[in-house]
């Protein structure tokens, strides 16, 4: 069966072999770039018994269409996706977990640049809810620029139970909303956090609204409605990682 | 002539009535909704002479897409670009000028999201170079869900040369880089900024760089190789925001 998914770039496929070594299948090198970096993630492959293959650069930009590559790409078991159980079960070992949740998201853009954002932000999984929302597709691995392979997507049921569940293992959870009266400065992000953001035009659903802790706005001086809802999240997750910087 | 552009949303047709009411050709109002807020949207229009009409909800949805237009829309004069005279003169007028430089972004989606993201956080406007860049397309104005007709776009020649004028004007220029040992926090966006983030995937390029007054990184703290130009964008803009209401 042929269910593996193709990742590209150093720093993604050098990450995922030192994080999951089992998941990589092949790496795949051009013939072209030979440097010390490229040596040092060959090298851990071999470590690992990894088969590594070399191709040919025009071959591969082909399979991967118009990314950079950076010579380097590797054959992965896909990540697999995780249950609310997961979900609840992963938070235990976490130190201050942060958790993205999308209230309805349907744009398989937005969540494929939300998934890649809550990877470099460090968040523990992004919560979708099973009807109504984007699911992960190519088009949304292909925006996710590899992010999809490295933070589990959670499909839920019924998002706002998902929610109360976070909240009864101490994360606070805080919604974003173009109305409310705090900024994102004003909430305590160094504990554990869960952020929440709407669909594009609609924002949260009152039931979703409801089971919010803090409610905060984001910059809006000017003269459009809304922020696109992967900057909005963008903005969030910045500020989550802004405040654990700099406590 | 039919050279107008149709723009909708509460937020942003009041807003263009109360900044530049010049502008507003026509008020198309649905006949569905009619609350206190459309009332006075209507009745500032008929202060200043503009037009109204009854329109078809439906017929508006059609002749908008998949939007959510709020039961409001408005015939415009498209805003007029900016040479780069134009914005070296307006930096005179403003108090503590943001602007936004992109080197290099092709994607007309990418500069759709950062004019909508400036014009939320105040920028005063977003500049382009001319070569190797995406410009105003339709597809970019619907992305940019009404900020390409608040936020003007600046098409230069050398950006290099204009990144120059402004830091003869007294604006600090910082750009984007992965590799940057400063996070955006260590830097002061209170006084006039420039902010440049590079191209998708080749980052800004040597001499742009070697312009910047400062280069600062954005969190990376995952798998995957960067983040995308107008989620950086907007953790940038984010940023500069959160500093001058945090003084």
């Amino acid at each position: 069966m042929s269910n593996s998914q193709l990742i590209y770039g150093l720093h993604a496929v050098q990450s995922l072999l030192k994080r999951h070594p089992d998941r990589v299948l092949e790496l795949r090198l051009t013939e072209r770039r030979d440097d010390p970096r490229m040596r040092a993630i060959e090298a851990l492959a071999r470590e690992h018994g990894t088969k590594v293959v070399r191709v040919d650069a025009q071959e591969l930009q082909q399979a991967l269409g118009g990314v950079t590559h950076q010579g380097i790409a590797a054959d992965i078991v896909p990540l697999a996706p995780w249950s609310e159980d997961d979900l609840i079960g992963a938070l235990t070992e976490a130190r201050n977990p942060l958790v993205l949740a999308l209230d309805g998201v349907q744009d398989p853009h937005n969540l494929g640049a939300c998934l890649r954002t809550a990877d470099a932000c460090g968040a523990l999984a992004v919560v979708v809810p099973k009807d109504r929302a984007a699911h992960l597709t190519p088009v949304v691995r292909k925006v996710a620029a590899g992010a999809a392979e490295s933070v589990p997507l959670v499909t839920v049921t019924n998002l706002v139970r998902t929610l109360k569940l976070l909240k009864q293992a101490q994360l606070w959870v805080t919604g974003a909303d173009a109305e409310a009266s705090k900024t994102a400065t004003e909430v305590d992000f160094t504990g554990g956090t869960v952020l929440v953001l709407g669909a594009e035009g609609g924002g949260l659903r009152q039931l979703t609204r409801q089971t919010c802790d803090y409610m905060v706005r984001l910059p809006q001086l000017g003269s459009v409605e809304s922020l696109n809802v992967s900057v909005a999240a963008g903005m969030l997750l910045y500020e989550v990682v802004r405040q654990r910087n700099n406590p």
